[in-house]
Parts: structure tokens; C-alpha cells; sequence
């Protein structure tokens, strides 16, 4: 079996990291770390039937079809994980202990059960690393190009979670720099029929805000995590329908940036 | 002139990155981003006198001294800047307008005044990007061994700034994790004649928490940043004993260290 440098995807499963229109116009980097249930050859698909790999286990549902429509939309770059976040969840620390879940909702992830440190190692070198690498390379063309980015990560939630229907049909999060949350907040308010919640139906507490602090907060750039209802954007018109309502709002909050953000990045000398 | 890949740094100045005790058997992690006061030969001592090169413009006088020491008291790893701050500052984003500053207190730093993106890429590639992934490297080494990490990292600063007088001795500076600043507060409220102070003379409002921010709060890790004044420690003998002081209340915070920030990584699935 040939394995790359990385120990883990060989040819046939392609690169770790989607990259779509690198040299969008906008201030706007998308990212969606759940975009696909793929799972590397040599893995053989964790075991698992392609009903749960299917399911919101495996990937969000719809999430990176929504974000596809957004890049176009805005002229925007999108930065997406082409593996299952059961083979490594890009939206965790690599300390974290669901990084390479055991247990997904009801779902047992029995080829994670036992992972030793080189497994560990490998997938964290093969997907993890340049998934970041390549969002921090993208930020940094903007900077380079005297463009102040702004991060926003496109997610969707399962419908029923655990038995437990929800309500929520558009998650607005964010962690300590609520700025863009704020803004992407007053303008749903408006949407007609659409319920939405800050920090629904996860919030920094639950671990979820990793790329936000990583890429965001520590940059001093503003950022985002919207989270979509699967039932919502299952189909491709409805993605459509979805990317255009928040292609609306964020061009809107983009609109009304503030630089008070500046003072991250007061002159001083120590 | 030959130029590494890198574009900046020659075989005569020698890595940008110091690692020290890399198998070191402490959870701590030491941080020195300002420990020197090098310039690559290729961009010559930026025009700049010994006098300011050999101040606190340059680096932190101090700090890889007390680093140093900590590091064998504690058997930690310390990472540091082998370049100075006034080639790229490891404490900032690569967006932030002081990463590679063209005023320092009252100097003029004229050979940063005009960068083009070419100069400020290479200085990136050069110092900041190695600098990121050797921490980010020690601490995966940590979690690989199932130790869970606290980042320390260690500054000095100017007793006179701006014709000002100080009077603070030693800073515990923390951004939105303050749970290992309380417990080196707590315990350091306890030294003979030292004055301590939270986030003095700066704070995460500075935009002085980068490293804690990415490293630490990105990541779930426990983190503080130590400053201490300048002309506290510039004698080895000084340095020894600050060393001694802090080994004391690292010791005493990672024997108290609590398991509430697991709250974190709380399982979920969306």
C-alpha cells in the first residue's frame, strides 16, 4: 500500500484541503471543516454503514453546498476539509479529547476507540495541519494585499439531536470578539420565518469555537460560526435560497464594519 | 549573498527558533518571543546603533536568562526567538501593525518604515512562521504523552518608559483564560518586597496575548505571560533568583491546577 509522506491518504484519496477561488476579491474567508464524509482508503470507511456516514455523524449536511454558492456570491475564498470529521474534526484542538471522536451522538466510533500515538499523529499531520495551514496562508494574502480579512465558518445541525427535536433554524456564534456576531444578529432578526439563536445549538463552552480562536480571535480578526438547520439546505435549491439570505447579511455587516477593532493592535513598546 | 529558502536568513546566522530541553518532562511550556537581540546579517543591524539594539527596543533584556534557568529548575522545554522583535515581533499576528514596527518607544526604526509585501513576507516566513510550528510542535509532543500542557511565556520590561517611572516589579499579564494567572497571583501576592500587578503595564487590550491566544486559548491549554522589570534581572545572579521565584509559584499553580477547563471539550455532535 503506497502512503504518502503524511502516513495516511495515498493518491487516490486526493488532498486533505478544498481550496475555491483563492483569489476572491472579498475581505471574507469562508472555511467549513465538516464539509464531506469522505474517509481515507486506507481507512476503510472506519467500518461504519453508509447510513451513519451519511448522516450528520459524518459530515453537515448541505454545509459546504451552501458555502460553495456563498464564494461564488461574494467573491470569497473557501477553505473546506475534504475528510470526515470522524477521521479527524477540524474544528478541535488536537489536545481536545473529540478531535478523533470515540462516540458521535448515539454512534459508536469503534475504530476510534483505541487510537495509538503514531495513528493519532498521522491523522493530525495529514488532515489537521494543512487544513490550518491553508486557512492561515489565505488570511495572510489578504493582509498581504492590504485587505483586512474577516472569517466566517459555515456548519449545519441535525434537525433531532439525542431524540430531542429543535427549534433553531440558523445559529449565529461566536466566542470572546462578538463584533461580527452582533451584526449578522440584527440583520436575521428580520428574516420571516426563520427562528434564530446566538450561540445555538452549541456555544464556546461546548469546544466549538477552535478556527474561531485560532484564526480569528488571536489575529484580531473578526469572525463567525453560523450553524443551519440540515433539514434546511438538504437540497441544492434550498442552498441556494440560504447562501443568498446570508450572502445578504454578510455583505451588510461588512458594510457597517467598525475599526474599534484596531485597538488589539495599539503601539507599544515594552 | 546567499539567501535560504526562507529568503532572509543565511547559513551564518543560524535558525531563527531556539529549542531548549525539548524532551523535558514538565506539562510547563516556556515561551521566550523576545530573547534576543539579533538581526540577520543580511539586513544589517537595520541601520541601527548598539546603544538601541542593546535596549529594551531590541529584545527583553533578561528574559532567556530567567527563561533559561526555568527551564532546568522546572525540566521544561523553552521555545525563543533567536531575532529580534524589531525583525518581526513573535508576540503579533502577521496583521498587526506593530509585528514589524517602524517607531519602538521614542526610536524610529527606519529601515521598517517601508516594507513592500515581498520584505514583510519573507520576514513571516523567516521568524514567525518556524517560531509558531516549534511551539506548536512541543506541545503536540506533550498531548502525544498524554501530559497536559500550561504555556508560561516570559517577558521584561523598561522600568522607565516614555520618561515614566514604573513601579511595578513583576506583571502577571492573562487574556480570556485567567485560571493559571489567578492561582501565579494568588501566590505571588506573597513575595517580600515585590510589587505585582494584573495585566500591568499591559494587557490583552495591548494586543500583547497574541502567543496566549493561539497557543493557549486556541487550544484549551492553560496560559500566562510573566513580565518582569528589566532592571530586575540583568545580572545572572538576579536572574537566578527570579528563576527560583517563579519555578516556586509555577510549581505550587501546576500542583493546584484544577480540571474545570475540561468543560471545553465537552462531546457533542451536530
Amino acid at each position: 500500500m503506497q502512503v504518502s509522506e503524511a502516513g495516511l491518504l495515498m493518491a487516490e484519496d486526493g488532498p486533505a484541503v478544498g481550496l475555491e477561488n483563492p483569489d476572491g476579491a472579498s475581505p471574507i474567508v469562508l472555511v467549513c471543516e465538516h464539509a464531506a464524509n469522505r474517509i481515507p482508503a486506507a481507512l476503510d470507511r472506519l467500518g461504519l454503514d453508509d447510513e451513519v456516514l451519511d448522516s450528520h455523524v459524518g459530515w453537515d449536511i448541505g454545509a459546504l453546498g451552501v458555502a460553495r454558492i456563498l464564494a461564488a456570491t461574494l467573491d470569497a475564498t473557501l477553505v473546506h476539509q475534504r475528510f470526515s470529521r470522524l477521521i479527524y474534526d477540524c474544528n478541535r484542538p488536537p489536545g481536545a479529547t473529540d478531535a478523533m471522536p470515540a462516540v458521535s451522538e448515539a454512534y459508536e466510533i469503534a475504530a476510534n476507540r483505541a487510537l495509538d500515538e503514531g495513528a493519532r499523529a498521522a491523522r493530525i499531520e495529514a488532515i489537521y495541519r494543512p487544513f490550518e495551514a491553508a486557512i492561515a496562508r489565505v488570511i495572510a494574502a489578504r493582509f498581504a494585499r492590504e485587505i483586512k480579512p474577516m472569517l466566517v465558518t459555515i456548519h449545519s445541525f441535525t434537525r433531532v439531536y439525542n431524540g430531542m427535536r429543535r427549534d433553531l433554524d440558523l445559529g449565529i456564534l461566536h466566542d470572546a470578539d462578538a463584533r461580527l456576531a452582533e451584526r449578522l444578529l440584527a440583520g436575521a432578526a428580520r428574516l420571516a420565518d426563520c427562528k434564530v439563536g446566538r450561540n445555538e445549538p452549541y456555544g464556546p463552552r461546548d469546544g466549538v469555537t477552535h478556527t474561531l480562536r485560532l484564526h480569528g480571535i488571536a489575529h484580531g480578526i473578526e469572525n463567525v460560526m453560523i450553524e443551519i438547520a440540515n433539514d434546511k439546505i438538504a437540497q441544492e435549491a434550498d442552498q441556494k435560497l440560504w447562501a443568498e439570505r446570508l450572502a445578504e447579511l454578510l455583505t451588510n455587516a461588512l458594510a457597517n464594519r467598525q475599526e474599534h477593532g484596531e485597538t488589539l493592535f495599539a503601539r507599544h513598546s515594552r
